[in-house]
């Protein structure tokens, strides 16, 4: 039998539309030559019955399948501490009341102090080995047919939140942050836009993962409001520069990859290690004020056109929970340097969506459909093109994908594509936009959809406020 | 009677040519205007006659009057735990034991943790009326007349610690660090290199201070071996890239702030309460490998080229030594917008050179001499600009200037600059040089002369190891 958690969950308070929408997608999925074989193979390893005690909905991004992991902190008077969790349907469970509880008892995790922090670090420095004693005992534990927690009803409360009892932060102490720039799509759309048909892509685009360093402190957890950002922008003529709010205020659908255990200065991590230093992905919104951006970014790159406001999702999905959904990334031509060439080179099927809801309006409404697997250069490419000059990287350090802009017309990542740079409006519910205006709430979501379960991420939103006086 | 505390100090290894010039230098110090009003002012506080018990060498770097902060460990088996400190003649005073003693006894540190902890950063975020207070403190018990320390012997074992006997840490925890672009010697060099004579500067610069955010994880303590970087360089033709050891690795002569309190994300920093965020400044090194930034840099600026390594000098020296160095800074043109003009618009003097000693040659050699006040925005207007999008600063984050080029051929910071990219050769001893080359050590130095003290930044030094095979 399944129980069901004798406590009344509701779900994060997103726009009712959003969540219309999103069953209508799920109920229109395909079954596709993919998801069969993902269903064999789950069903080989006998995973395709795994069930949970707890009731995930139908529609759920957290069935046993995924078991993401993220830190949050009871609402109330007072607030609860950081803890790390896992997710499950509608509930967070608490890991440092599992770890109380004694249930890690693998030989990796019975005795460590990892879930007893208020963030991720320390558990993403320990490795796969951890990481995937973590997720087994995960699975157990939560299983339908294992009675250690689904019968315990004092140890079920006190392990059991319902998410929206629950305040999410940010999971992980970034102690650096990279963004790449690694959709062919959008990198021709803003060379376009920014310099023209001639070369739209850089030569060295398609040698290396081009990318930047970006801003750690201003890493923010989804949910978190968006102050619109001050700054100078192109003068006209020989008059001063334009100073004010931005007025080209974009989001940018990225994911970012987690950093688990580091290496030393001057040590590079050889590609076919890469996948070992990688905890797992989130969803990221790099707001980017392009007027800014614009103005500032020759010769030395963006700036403050990006370090106002960074959000990711609150969830981390793990590598090991994304496997079923690996598929081929694309060919590359010309051939990558040896210290690219992978052997397993690929990419997740990572359908992604953007969403607006702006101020006036009760519902949001769709603005693009991409998929994180067109990316040209995978994220262990990413990791192994970054520290092939030394370069050190650090448990819970960040490095994102770049806008994921796919090669379709509906599938562009952000506005500067959508509407070409401001040159035309896109209808949102009843309103246009060219950028965003105050009072917006972008909404990105990423769901792998099996034909049994989804792997998801949850939601990355912010709300734009207007401007400092 | 001046008292020399009973222990043999050594000075740390620099090569020997470096001091030998150094003092030469100092003997050829000239009596400018500026010196002597900074005399007039330092006489009419009562400061030209405050002395120390300890023993200050006339070259010093570190008299009574600068006490800048830094953060050691004792040498030896086992090695001290790391300690904040100031630097005092040839000595460290461990500032751990001087608060264990109760000597800072003023209302905001008596009862402070700060100086038990293994950075400076919870000292820095305590902001400038703390650090005065250290500084006051710190001042009386190391004056000549003050028993309290002098005559303590036991005490003075236990705090003042040789030089030769510690080793020097990191003293901050770096969460972001910034690299600005603020000479325009520098600026107009490089822009003439790598884009030709037409602009050399972009029509941006003048208007605000150019910046890129860096890698924080590879700030490095002086001292520490650089291991020559491997990376991808340009093309010949229709080839793959070149990859391989940078075969073009240079330093470039920068200084950097070090920022006390923070601001909250979305709240800027307006220019008039800029200094309050500045505890001081170090000397550092920006190690590049030009071939790499070169081919990697279009569209979002420097990466690898970079990111392999950054030194700085171990010792933090404070705004407030450096008051009586303050100097105008470059009138601008056009005029700064409101939220970059500044009523105080001053930089320091602050003489810096740059010395090479390549690994077979005994003494190092002088490739540059420059100076900070060169600096056409200052740090203040760099830390406006920084925070005007609301992007948050946090204790102990850096900021550093850029290239530090002056004026004229002999000031230049960077053997791009010198050199030519590569297009010219210069005498180092007896070797010569385009770029750096395995064994060479650089040596950075920084050192305010006053008539009757230096209040100097020690050095920043790093030798070059061969590139893994």
């Amino acid at each position: 039998p399944i129980y069901t958690v004798p406590i009344s969950p509701t779900r994060p308070a997103i726009p009712h539309g959003f969540y219309c929408a999103l069953r209508a997608n799920q109920r229109g999925g395909q079954s596709t030559r993919r998801a069969q074989e993902r269903d064999t193979t789950a069903m080989a390893e006998g995973k395709l019955l795994l069930r949970s005690f707890v009731e995930v909905p139908r529609d759920s991004h957290f069935p046993i399948q995924n078991l993401p992991f993220g830190v949050f902190r009871r609402r109330g008077q007072p607030e609860g501490p950081p803890r790390p969790a896992t997710a499950i349907g509608d509930f967070a469970l608490d890991l440092a009341a599992v770890s109380a509880a004694g249930l890690f008892d693998g030989p990796l995790l019975s005795a460590s102090p990892c879930f007893h922090q208020e963030t991720l670090n320390m558990f993403l420095g320990l490795g796969r080995p951890a990481w995937k004693e973590a997720r087994a005992t995960l699975q157990k534990i939560l299983s339908a047919d294992e009675p250690v927690l689904r019968d315990n009803e004092a140890l079920r409360k006190n392990c059991l939140v319902p998410m929206s009892d629950v305040e999410m932060l940010l999971p992980i102490t970034v102690g650096d942050y990279t963004d790449f720039f690694c959709s062919v799509h959008h990198a021709r759309n803003c060379g376009f836009i920014f310099r023209g048909p001639q070369t739209p892509v850089n030569p060295n685009w398609f040698h290396l993962p081009v990318g930047y360093h970006g801003r750690a402190s201003s890493v923010i957890i989804s949910g978190t409001d968006i102050i619109r950002p001050r700054g100078q922008g192109h003068p006209t003529g020989s008059s001063q520069p334009y100073f004010g709010p931005s007025q080209k205020l974009d989001f940018e659908l990225e994911m970012a990859a987690i950093v688990g255990p580091g290496n030393e200065l001057g040590k590079p991590i050889d590609i076919a290690d890469a996948e070992d230093h990688i905890f797992g992905l989130v969803v990221m919104n790099d707001w980017s004020a392009r007027d800014i951006q614009a103005w500032e970014t020759i010769p030395l790159g963006p700036f403050l056109g990006k370090s106002f406001s960074t959000s990711v999702s609150p969830w981390i999905v793990t590598l090991d929970a994304l496997k079923p959904f690996a598929c081929e990334a694309p060919k590359q031509e010309p051939e990558p340097l040896p210290y690219l060439a992978e052997k397993n080179h690929i990419n997740y099927d990572i359908p992604l969506e953007a969403w607006i809801k702006p101020k006036e309006q009760s519902d949001a409404s769709i603005v693009t459909k991409t998929n994180f697997k067109h990316m040209y250069w995978t994220v262990t490419q990413q990791l192994a093109h970054h520290t092939v000059n030394g370069c050190n990287l650090r448990p819970g350090d960040m490095f994102a994908t770049g806008t994921l802009s796919g090669p379709e017309p509906d599938s562009l990542g952000c506005l500067l594509e959508i509407t070409w740079n401001g040159q035309k409006e896109i209808s949102v519910g009843n309103s246009i936009r060219k950028f965003l205006q105050d009072g917006d709430e972008v909404i990105l979501t990423a769901c792998c959809k099996g034909e049994d379960y989804n792997v998801g991420f949850g939601t990355c939103t912010g709300k734009i406020l207007p401007s400092l006086p």
